[in-house]
């Protein structure tokens, strides 16, 4: 039930479940013992990268999130500029680029410090932790950056491509029921602290057969979906739309899904996810390592998780 | 043996290996196979990020990059700045980054495209396919910044305080008897296609100890230690130092050994990590995955590799 | 005459004119004599910006280059991070900005570094003495960022829309014996070491009404304009669109214009400067102080040029 | 006197005095007739730039602000990315940078939306519209970024070193006395509007002398300036050192004299000046032009205003 004066959903939170301290949020449901049975039980071996490029060109367009970009901080041509104590073969020289982008911008995942309600944080920290130039004192990036464990792929789409004959509609809100039809079909197993990824095929098509006006609209997670995740024990939510959540918001509430997600129950939430070779391949349970950048007080940061069939 | 005229050394290359349009290098050498037995030999399945945070205070400083900087995008105080459409929940609203930071700062990966000898990149590809604003056309971050396999950590300072009560002086070279003696003490096997981990402690200890203008001498991988990567089929290497090799450069050949790793034989090399958890518990072969930024033509890019135990 | 072979005009050029090693091209022809003068005959006092706001929004967007951005470096917010030596008052505290911007966007100037022509800049130095990292160390804008002087309008659209009823065709060439015209309707006198400046009415409307693929059609400064400006000895060329020039170029010459003015005279260049006020008050006649950004090394500057009537 | 529970000095503020809309504060001060004067009294016509350049290098490192950045955007090296559709000639093309900066850096100006003191801005703007997407809605630098008028040099140092044989002490406190008597010294007349210049002689000799934990302290306007600054009319204060007022802030009022002269009566501040030239030449007279960067909701900007003798 949703408590409009709160902003919050009225169901079951994670707060306080890991400590008062606790910056980690559901990730804490990932055991070593889960990572490995996961990696016991690999299959092929394939490596697949679930990230898209990260340029301007290749990026989806995000309001007010400028494009990412790469300019050269040096080349060869610099070489003048090393201290000339060293010997310099002909032609030897280095190039680097200095990057410029939002930390939320292709595949990016969020810190659990990235969405706020009710002037909190999850786990009740205080909304104004977080500064301009101080950034995220609390549950920055730094705290969820690093983690790998099973991942579980609903290719939501492509069961829907398989018994319907068409996908999801655009803007359509996936619902508990819908997870479990679809998890039931490719007769995958869920335990407590996996992750879970979920195909909308969004990415891969985008919407450009819409006007640009329409372009942004997206299937996704809504609030009935919120039980299939919160009692699979869900450590982390992936997804490859640009809000896990559906666009509009379902029942019109902006960021709602997150709330109830990251905010109230510190599930670490990854977007942009390229879920295509995944599911082409039919690999539904995989290892995914995620190494976000460790920047200080970050709210998210763009990544390239690393899946193993 | 080394020419001074070519700037490179004169043995066997991996130019042409896997084709003349290759711009993958030695992560050719990992193949499913080798993933999956890693993946099959875990131990603890326990997750290690190899990553240091990235901000001004916790990167070493390198010689003319700037430090890494995170600002803020957004926060909750922006929420008036949202289309009015949706309806807003008392106290939400989203805090975002904008990051700005050289592509080859804190714990980073090289790309093939980042050294130059002889006009040359990696595979004879030309320098100048690299340009200011197009950056790498060949061989960019893009091509390497994905993928995963079994790694061998030789604890090369963990070895020498254990068998001669010190560790590496400052600036020592490291070379392949030394590699061998510390993969026998360890009794680590190492084969074809094994990403390369060696701990030389810099990065636990730096060089506070030393006056600020040797503060940056390390040790390193030197010219004679290509023999042992090399005739391992190493794929990648990786180093808790600045460069890899050591600083000042063996036998002062500025990026030597950068070119003789990187350049020739296509080794992709990671920079500044952090090895000590790994060491401390005795952990000499992981499933790593690394996930750099594909930034389409990057030349490098900071990376949060993931180890399983 | 055009020399295809050496991409520049045939004709009289300033290289040498202020010695080998001068960096300030045509802005040594602005004496503190003529300052002065201009000084003494100011009629109103009146003070014009001619500057337009750099925003995403407010810019013309320039085939790639970024939009500019304005990030917040910190706010009261922060207060807390202050060194607590000293007593805070209730909510006193700073908010700061961090800017990121191409050199050329907005209202600019171009340093005489910023065009290049058959491996050379301005007065010969060899263009490869610009370098990614160390930027220009020849003609930087360091050398011609900051003057003042006397500057003319030629209000060529008014005097256009005056005479003929409609203003300057979409892409039209201007010539000398146009802004001869305009300048004689005008009744303004031109002397050597003027800063000249032309009025298309572009920045004031854009191409709003044409096609997007067209928009960029931009009337300008021709190759047959070229004598008017090096006889009347100008120091400065400034126009209200996106490259003095006129877009697509002038026989089809991809910066034909920039090569005569700043690469063969030395002439600095102001681009998408807001000329509507000064023409809608009929000031052709100001005292105009330009100060570009002094950083080291670049090859242009966003500029606020003051004028006083 | 000064109002602890306000933050403020308890004295005759500028808010209202200009309507309660006005976001230039005392640049209101300036009259056309004033500017007119200004420029008719010009006596050699000479230009001096204020401004420092902008580097790592050659700006004062001030607490928590990176340094300014200069990435090469293009060069000529990237013509190829250059539509095809323009003939381009032999070694055509251009070098373009992007910046990367605070905007308080170097010689800079504050806009009035720069300090807050009891939640207000300059004119009783409520602090909370600055914000850190928007910016500064209120008091940005595209109100005040513009302007031109007569400014009065104090050169403080000089008169001392003259008068006493030494110059300022580090971090002596300025006070009205002390700026009557220069200006008395000098024979200078001040008029309402003026802008008024003071030069302590800091950002020419720095503190090298001093060791790094005193380097930063400067001489500056103290509270018992700003009588002289008020009963005078002034419109705008500009001085050579890092704050205008002293550091350690006098009386330890953290920003105090910002507070008393920016927040309070809409003072404009320029920063960092360069004075040198100006005090060598006793030049005490100049008719100044300012133009800031009108980066829309901006705090400050980097300037390089520009004088006439």
């Amino acid at each position: 039930m949703w408590d409009n004066d709160r902003g919050i959903m009225m169901s079951t939170n994670n707060w306080g479940r890991w400590g008062e301290h606790d910056q980690r949020g559901a990730l804490n449901l990932i055991t070593p013992e889960a990572v490995k049975a996961a990696a016991l039980r690999r299959v092929t071996g394939k490596v697949y990268s679930l990230a898209i490029q990260l340029s301007k060109a290749t990026v989806p367009a995000v309001h007010d999130r400028p494009a990412p970009e790469r300019y050269t901080l040096s080349s060869v041509a610099d070489i003048g500029r090393v201290p000339p104590f060293f010997e310099i073969g002909e032609g030897v020289g280095a190039n680097e680029d200095v990057l410029v982008m939002p930390s939320h911008i292709g595949t990016h995942m969020d810190a659990l410090s990235h969405v706020t309600s009710a002037s909190t944080l999850y786990n009740g920290f205080p909304a104004d932790s977080f500064t301009p130039r101080g950034g995220a004192a609390k549950c920055g990036i730094e705290h969820t950056g690093s983690f790998a464990g099973p991942a579980k792929l609903l290719d939501v789409q492509g069961h829907l491509e398989a018994t319907t004959g068409s996908g999801l509609a655009t803007g359509q809100v996936i619902d508990s029921a819908l997870l479990e039809a679809c998890r039931a079909k490719q007769d995958t197993t869920i335990e407590v602290g996996d992750i879970l990824l979920v195909r909308t095929g969004w990415l891969e098509h985008r919407n450009s057969h819409l006007p640009p006006e329409q372009a942004w609209m997206q299937a996704g997670l809504g609030f009935d979906s919120v039980e299939f995740i919160s009692d699979h024990g869900i450590s982390v939510v992936g997804s490859d739309n640009s809000a896990i959540e559906p666009i509009p918001f379902d029942r019109n509430q902006f960021l709602g899904v997150h709330i109830e997600l990251l905010h109230q129950r510190g599930i670490t939430l990854i977007e942009h996810l390229w879920l295509a070779d995944l599911a082409a391949d039919g690999c539904y349970d995989v290892l995914l390592a995620v190494g976000g950048l460790l920047v200080t007080g970050a709210t998210g940061s763009p990544v390239n998780p690393i899946a193993i069939g």
